[in-house]
This record gives structure tokens, C-alpha cells and sequence, in this order.
């Protein structure tokens, strides 16, 4: 057990919430701040992918005895169910047999980790607005407004869970030698609901994971509890499909009839929802440091926030806290070291999801659609059940292992040039399943992995 | 003529001052808000790297018939001097006969275009701290703290000319869709000083930008017009040869005597200025976009902060205005078009510039005391003399042409693949000068720039 502490946390989202559990448990005083209401009192808004949960998340809430209150608000997802634009639907199974992401809605999640949070004796502050901190000293300066008077409210240690506009950041940011950058991708996206049947079973298939691949843009689907899904449909903002075209009722009712036919019966109140949703941007942050001294940490999207593509923001998240966790298991009360090692250690990890998540978009919208990308997941199963030690596709190893995200993504890099040149032998839409293959996938092994 | 637009420039440094005089010749009423007093009021400073002028520094200032008042202030550099750890002293000519970049002392320069500037009828705000913009009214907010009571001031027009830490970008970078990126290098510089001989001449080769290149780290001295040198020198802040482990007198003057001897006779207050000077940051900023509707334009630094290595910060900067300028005469009042096309012209040469500039670290403190880059330069000499119309090398594209950067840069990575490969010829060191060696490059070059 660690030296006491008052610690802060900005921000009563997941990470923030989960982590105060963790410093809770380890013995200091734990007060969380959130310039929202308590979440559990509102209605929550509707701009949220829903949230897949995978092995890296789960570790974190087993850690710490959680994993089972929250499987069960949770649904299992073990494929992907891809509608065609001619209205054939095809699965693709996400991993081994019995492997599988689970969705989650965000409210629902939120709510029940500050329950959990709350008995564990972790004090919440809501409608807080916290505007600058003073990294020297752990102290956060809040208000009504940013140019109004401010308070100071005194702590030993503060951490920014605040999100990808994180204030703590912010002040971070003016510091010298604090590398950062943002940057805001074409595309948007607006959430679209699938209600319940009557009699609260879903419309379509809730194990899967929904996608209609467009090439540039795409519509996906995500199972919740009550029967209902959260559909989120990905678009660039501007030029040939996209928001900026969507203007009116006709257009848009014409464009969906067009591209997502079967949607039509599942989707009753689109004009609605698509009219009152506002649609998101979506952004890429990263900064360096993440800590300053023994005093102020981020932690999550303020410190990494990425692209939803590949269902990895919160499980990196949660991986944080398992880090972080694991520097305060080995070096005490030594906060100095905590920080500089938790930071070093997550930072390359962090800035590969991120890479790997962007990518992961055109993976979505046009390979999930693509017959010669059928044909390489085609193979690498069928190498990798023949050869399980020496081939773990990389959607695997990102969603089922807790390998770093870094060296997932460098193995992923080498098996996709060896998986080019076997894709690239003659007739391989006939012969993939020969010894010819089998072995040139072996030499091909024995080259680039050495 | 344009409709005459009350116009606030907030930065009253190089690029901010020029940029007042052309809005001014326009027609338009110009104030240019500093922050800091009157420059020419007070003692400058010692934490500027001296600036050189080349082509399209030139250009901007021809244009608006200035060029001959700075000319007077300048010197003319026509090469590099290359002080080896030996003693040895060689020189590199930077371009053809005649051609030269100019060294201008920073203070000496602004206080000049200040003079110019309040000729030419501009208003000068000194001592006026703005901490915030209205982007879509174009309003300023000034106050004595960031946090104290703020008053308005309303323009047509806002440029933020407020260099690498600009509030104006800093209120832009709080919008969606801006893409910002600031990175700081491991590399700090310190200013130190060569004074003039009693009689007020240099005391060594005021034609020459001298450098010490010492691999990671290097000392370099460009002239002032009163017989004196700035001298920078560039090391890491931390690790083997660095400012961490020049703590004290004796290591800093042992340090300069093993790897500077030479400068022993003629920084004759190194200690004290070495340890009286701060020592500064160099980082990278980019953005996008620049402009914010018809209302507000970033210009120079506070839109493209690069390290100083090529030379061209305040060139490129100078080259914002001829653009903005070149847009002004082509759109008339359309300040929303001139703002979209001037963004959209400059932004690609902005990143070519900075990604050019990082390159010249490495050239400057390391290659130009590498026997094979010096073989490199001489063979691009010989072959462009033979074929001028066929090959410019790079720095002279940079600096002796108003070719856009992007081109340079790409037309420069093309000629580096050739040469590597002439380069790479067997007993290229005595055989440069023959046929075989022109006409393998003419080849390549037919190859590579089709």
C-alpha cells in the first residue's frame, strides 16, 4: 500500500472513473470532477459510437475484480455481418471459435462504473468547471466561466482524464519542450437508432457487428441490452456521398434507399434522427510528455485520443490504468518513477493504435467488401490453424492479446508484405490451400521475421 | 485599388511590419499591436540568431521598392567557412559568382522596417497585450493579464503576424477541423559574441558564415555591420556534448578549447555570456487552416514556425506576403477568396520549407566536414556548369530562386537519388570529372524527371 495521497482526477468518463477505483483501492483519497451533470441523471445525448470492450479492457477490470458486473450489460460480437449493396449479407468470424468484443453502450457503461466507483469510496464532483491547473503545485483553478473569478483547489497529485480537449493538456501545451498535435479527419459521422421488436428482441443479428462498406463511406450497427442498436453512419463532410450533399428530406431518404436498401424497415425514424443528430468530428491527438514531475499525469483520450475504427480508445485506456498500475505495484511511493516509466512505456503503444485504427477505416468501409481481402483472411486462418505458433492474424493480436500495441503493429506490417506475395502467386484463388503456399508462407516467415 | 478595410496586425516583427506596409500602400488603415515596447526604445535582446536575406526575402522588398534602405544594413555571404577541430579553415561558395545571402542583425532589421513602416503612414500599438480574437467578428481583446479584465477592439480584418506562439492561432486551434502541431527539438542554441577589432573591423572573414561543424553539435558566427559576429551555438540539451554537462566554468572553457580552439582569441567573454544568455528552444509549429473566413489570416511564424538551419524563416515568411499580395491584386475586395487561395498556394511550400530546414541540421554540423558530401558538391558543380539548364542544386533552388519549395524539395530528393548513385561508382573520387560520370547522371536524370 502507497503513502496516502489527495488526488484529483478530471474527468468522470470511463478511464477517469476506472482509474479512480484503482487509486481508490490503493489506499488515497480520490476526488473526481466532471463540468457535466452526473450522468446517471440525464438523458445521455446521442452522440456516441457505441464501445466495443476486448481482452485489454478486460484485464484492467479483472485486475481489479470488476470483469463480471460488466459483462453483464454487455452483448458478445464474435463477427463482423457485412450488408452488400445488392442485399446479400455475409459474416466474417472476428477471431478464434469462442472468441468475442463485447458492445457496450456508453451511458449505460458510464453509469454503472461510477455506481461501482461511488461504493468503492471514490468522492464525485459534477458540474465542476475545471479551466487551468498549476502543474508545479497539483492545483486546479475552477469556475463558472473561463474569463470569470477562479477558485484554487489544492491537491498532491492531479491526472487529466479529461478527454481529447483536455484542460490539463491544454496547460501542458504551453510549456516548452511539450510536443503535441491534432488533427481532424475528412470524415464525420452521426449516430442512427434500429429500435427494439415489440417484444424486445433485436431486428437483425445481435452477435455481429453491422457494416455496410461503401468504399468512402460506411454505415455500421452495434447491439445494445434493450434490444436496440446504435448505428452510426461514417461519411466524408464534403464532395461526391457525403454530409454536405445530405441537405433535404428527398435526398436523403433517395441516398439510403440507394446504397443501404435493407435498412429501410430497421430504421423507421431515419429522417428524424438524421436531421436532430448532430454529426461528430473525429480527431487525432497526441502529445508528449504525458506527466510533469510527481505531480500531473494524462491519461486516456487526453493523452491519446484516436479514431474509433478499430474499437481500441477504450481498451487503450483502460491498458493505461494496467500500466500505470503495474509502475505503482513496482516503485512504491516514488511517483517521480511511476510517471517517467508509465509515460515511456505507453507512449509508442499509444501512438501505434493510433496508426493502426486510422488504417483500419478502409479496412472497414471498402476491404471488408473486397474479394481479394476475403481471400487473404481466408488464408491466414487456415495458415494460422495449421501453424497457431507461428501465425496470429493482427485483428487478433490487437483484440485478443495483450501484446503492446507497438509490436502488433510491426508484425502485422511484416505479415501483410508476406501475405502481398502469396496473394500475388498465380492462381492462388484456386491453389490456397496447398503445400506450395503452406511452404512459401514459411520460407517467407523465416525471412522477415529474423 | 481595394475598398480601404480597417486592418489590425497583431506582431510588430519583421513580417508583421512588412505586411502593415503593403496593407497600407493598398489603401488600407493599418495598427500593428506588440506586446513588447517599441523596439527601438530598448536594448535588443541577446537571444536571435542572426537572419540572412536571400532571393525571396528580396523579392518581397523589391516589390514594394525597399530593397536598396535594407541592403544598406546587410552583408553580403557568398560561402560557408568551415573551421575543423584540427584548426583547419576551408571555404564552400554557396552559388555561382555573385551570388550571396545577406547577414542582418535582428534588432537592426526591425527597427528599420518600423522606421519604414511609420513613413509609410502605419499606426503603431506598443505595450499592448492581446489575449484573445473574435474569429467571426474580427474583434481583438487586449488587457493587461490573461486573466484580468479584457476590453474589444474591432477591425475589418485580423492578421495574426504574432510568430511560433501566436494567440491568434491559439484561438483558431480551439475550433474543429484546425490541424496543429507543435514539436520541439532535442537541440537548444545559446547566443554568443565575437566583438569587433578596436578599429571596427571583423575579426575574421565577414563574407563567410562560419561554422564549426562538430557532428551533433556546432558553433557558427554570421557578421553585423559594426564588426561584430552573433555566434550560435546548437548542441543537444542532453546526452554526450551537450548543455547539461556545461555546468561550470572550467568544463565550459575546456569544452571550447578541445573542440573550438580557434575561437579562443575571439570570443573573449565566453564565460560570461555563456552563462548570462538563456539558453533556447527550437520547434516546429504547422497548422490548417490559416485563414478564418474573410476575417482573419495567419502569417509568417504563427502559421509556419521552422528551425533555422536553412536560413529561410523570415524568406518564407516575406514570401507569405508577396502571395497574400499577389492575391490581393488578382481578387480585388473578394478578401475571401484571396484568404482561401493564399492558404491553399502557400501551405504545401510552408511544410516543404519546414521538412527542408530539419534536413540542414545534419548538413550544416556534420557533412560539411565530410569528405564524400564535399566530392558531392563538386561533381554537382562540375555537371551543372557543363549543364546549367539541366541541373541547379538544391540550396541554390532554395535560396537563389523563387521556385516553390515543394518543387525544390521534390526536384532535390530526385538529384540526391542521383547522386548517391553516382556516388556509388568504383573509384569515383579520382574519376568524377570524366565523361562516363556526366553521361550516367544525364542518363539518370533522363530516368528520374520524366
Amino acid at each position: 500500500m502507497q503513502n496516502p495521497k489527495e488526488i484529483a482526477v478530471v474527468g468522470a468518463g470511463l478511464v477517469g472513473t476506472l482509474l479512480a477505483i484503482y487509486l481508490k483501492k490503493a489506499g488515497h483519497i480520490v476526488h473526481v470532477y466532471d463540468r457535466s451533470p452526473d450522468i446517471r441523471t440525464v438523458e445521455f445525448s446521442g452522440r456516441s459510437i457505441n464501445l466495443v470492450m476486448s481482452n485489454r479492457g478486460w484485464k484492467t477490470l479483472e485486475d481489479i475484480g470488476l470483469e463480471d458486473e460488466i459483462r453483464k450489460i454487455g452483448i458478445p460480437v464474435d463477427k463482423r455481418g457485412i450488408h452488400l449493396k445488392d442485399g446479400t449479407f455475409t459474416t466474417q468470424n472476428y477471431g478464434k471459435e469462442g472468441e468475442a468484443i463485447f458492445s457496450l453502450s456508453r451511458g449505460v457503461l458510464n453509469r454503472r462504473m461510477i455506481d461501482l466507483a461511488e461504493e468503492a469510496g471514490v468522492k464525485f464532483m459534477f458540474n465542476r468547471k475545471i479551466w487551468d491547473v498549476s502543474l508545479a503545485t497539483a492545483t486546479l483553478y475552477e469556475g463558472e466561466t473561463e474569463q470569470g473569478e477562479w477558485s484554487p483547489l489544492k491537491y498532491d497529485m492531479v491526472f487529466g482524464a479529461d478527454g481529447a480537449f483536455s484542460r490539463i493538456r491544454h496547460r501542458m501545451q504551453r510549456q516548452s519542450m511539450f510536443d503535441y498535435s491534432q488533427e481532424f479527419m475528412k470524415l464525420g459521422y452521426k449516430e442512427l437508432h434500429i429500435p427494439a421488436n415489440p417484444d424486445g428482441t433485436h431486428k437483425i443479428d445481435k452477435n455481429s457487428l453491422h457494416i455496410w462498406p461503401r468504399g468512402n463511406f460506411m454505415l455500421m450497427a452495434l447491439s445494445n441490452l434493450d434490444g436496440s442498436f446504435t448505428c452510426t453512419l461514417f461519411m466524408p463532410f464534403e464532395g461526391e456521398n457525403s454530409f454536405e450533399q445530405l441537405k433535404d428530406e428527398a435526398t436523403l431518404v433517395d441516398f439510403f434507399a440507394n446504397y443501404f436498401s435493407d435498412t429501410k424497415e430497421v430504421i423507421p425514424d431515419l429522417v428524424r434522427d438524421f436531421f436532430k443528430n448532430p454529426t461528430s468530428y473525429l480527431a487525432i491527438m497526441k502529445c508528449y510528455p504525458w506527466t510533469y514531475e510527481d505531480k500531473v499525469a494524462l491519461i486516456g483520450d487526453s493523452s491519446h485520443a484516436i479514431v474509433p475504427f478499430y474499437g481500441q480508445g477504450m481498451n487503450a485506456g483502460f491498458e493505461d490504468i494496467s500500466v500505470l498500475n503495474e509502475m505503482m505495484n513496482k516503485y512504491g511511493d516514488d511517483w517521480k518513477t511511476i510517471f517517467a516509466e508509465y509515460q515511456k512505456s505507453r507512449k509508442p503503444n499509444a501512438d501505434a493504435i493510433a496508426e493502426l485504427s486510422r488504417r483500419n477505416f478502409v479496412e472497414m468501409s471498402s476491404k471488408t467488401a473486397d474479394e481479394k481481402f476475403l481471400l487473404q483472411k481466408k488464408i491466414e486462418k487456415w495458415f494460422s490453424d495449421k501453424h497457431p505458433d507461428k501465425w496470429l492474424p493482427l485483428y487478433s493480436r490487437v483484440t485478443f492479446s495483450l501484446q503492446p500495441y507497438a509490436e502488433a503493429l510491426a508484425i502485422g506490417d511484416r505479415q501483410n508484405e508476406i501475405m502481398e506475395e502469396i496473394l500475388s502467386m498465380e492462381h492462388i484463388e484456386e491453389n490456397w490451400q496447398t503445400e506450395v503456399v503452406e511452404h512459401r508462407i514459411l520460407s517467407l516467415l523465416a525471412e522477415k521475421m529474423s
